[in-house]
């Protein structure tokens, strides 16, 4: 079976993004510095196309996690603001050339025709709920893994649902102090921490969810 | 200068200690949770001059942890529950030999004689506040360590007012939902993982304050 896995930033405080998310403030106001052990890396140049940056414990951390994953999910918010029928001429705040290069599923009420990025990205919009969304996934996955991109309430609701396998959580040094909470909602589920790598700029910690 | 640091379980969600602490569950309800990664541990037994206990990551984490330490600050609740005038029958919730085996220097706003306890564990009772106590602890340690025991208000009085130079964190793979969280109130410090070491129990890494 696809494994579903998923690889998110965390605040040490326990959050995945800032507070007051908007189309200026895609992942909350501060929000970014969940992600800038990555920014600098080489593995993320490459997977832009471009030349430069360091070959570190974090670009390796993330070639290996981006080598795997043939499909993402994606909430409504994530994918482009707050929830309302579609203005289809939005095409997400990603840009025309999304960095995801893969199928992403986008779960939401409102239905609306899959929207053809350029460099490999395709977003459809599921709106018959979370089992349907893996499902698409996992066929559009292959052998590879289908990893949720976020946000956090997405993450939780297929953790809480018993259908998520593996969870990368890149711990930031940082107390963010306000924001979205990672792991709330989700009762008490089993995690086995299988793998724990560092640098000055993140702990990457890979759990295993136990059935 | 006496280094001043602190070892602290932490659960993924961020709590140090479960909701409702009394006699019967002195680190909160479901908080021993935090703790199961080291009550199994040779070092564990060794230091209660035991036989037994198993040799593993969990083990010399917790010896290369104890060695260091010269003396300990807590607060009033760890010593043994809520605030008020001393009951001076009342030793405390450690037992006749407390597991510290060392000077330890409790916060609290209620003047009372030194309390030596069996095994090399004194409580001196400070009331002129954290710097008052790290400058006694200072005096007791040595060239070793002085470690903050707990609870988390007392790591983030003594991580807010610039005073802590390292932070161990034994970040548990459990969700507890409730408790007292571990970082709150304590600004924006810089922090820089220095050290990170993983078992399935327990990940178990070690902070840099940057000042």
């Amino acid at each position: 079976m696809t494994v579903l896995t998923t690889h998110i930033g965390m605040s040490l405080d326990g959050f995945a993004a800032g507070p007051d998310q908007s189309a200026q403030h895609p992942v909350g106001v501060g929000g970014m510095r969940l992600h800038q052990w990555l920014l600098g890396t080489r593995a993320w140049y490459e997977h832009r196309g471009l030349e430069g940056g360091e070959d570190s414990v974090d670009s390796r951390v993330l070639a290996e996690a981006m080598r795997g994953i043939g499909s993402y999910i994606m909430g409504r918010r994530m994918f482009g603001g707050a929830a309302g029928p579609w203005d289809t001429g939005w095409r997400g705040w990603w840009g025309d050339e999304p960095s995801f290069q893969a199928p992403v599923f986008v779960l939401t009420h409102h239905p609306r025709e899959p929207l053809v990025m350029k460099g490999g990205t395709t977003f459809t919009f599921v709106t018959e709920g979370i089992h349907a969304a893996l499902e698409q996934a996992r066929e559009a996955s292959g052998d590879r893994t289908v990893s949720i991109a976020g946000g956090a309430k997405v993450v939780q609701q297929y953790l809480a649902a018993g259908l998520l396998d593996e969870m990368t959580i890149h711990l930031r040094p940082i107390v963010l102090g306000t924001g979205e909470r990672l792991l709330e909602n989700v009762g008490d589920p089993v995690l086995e921490p299988v793998e724990a790598v560092h640098s000055a700029k993140a702990t990457h910690i890979r759990y295993r969810v136990v059935r």
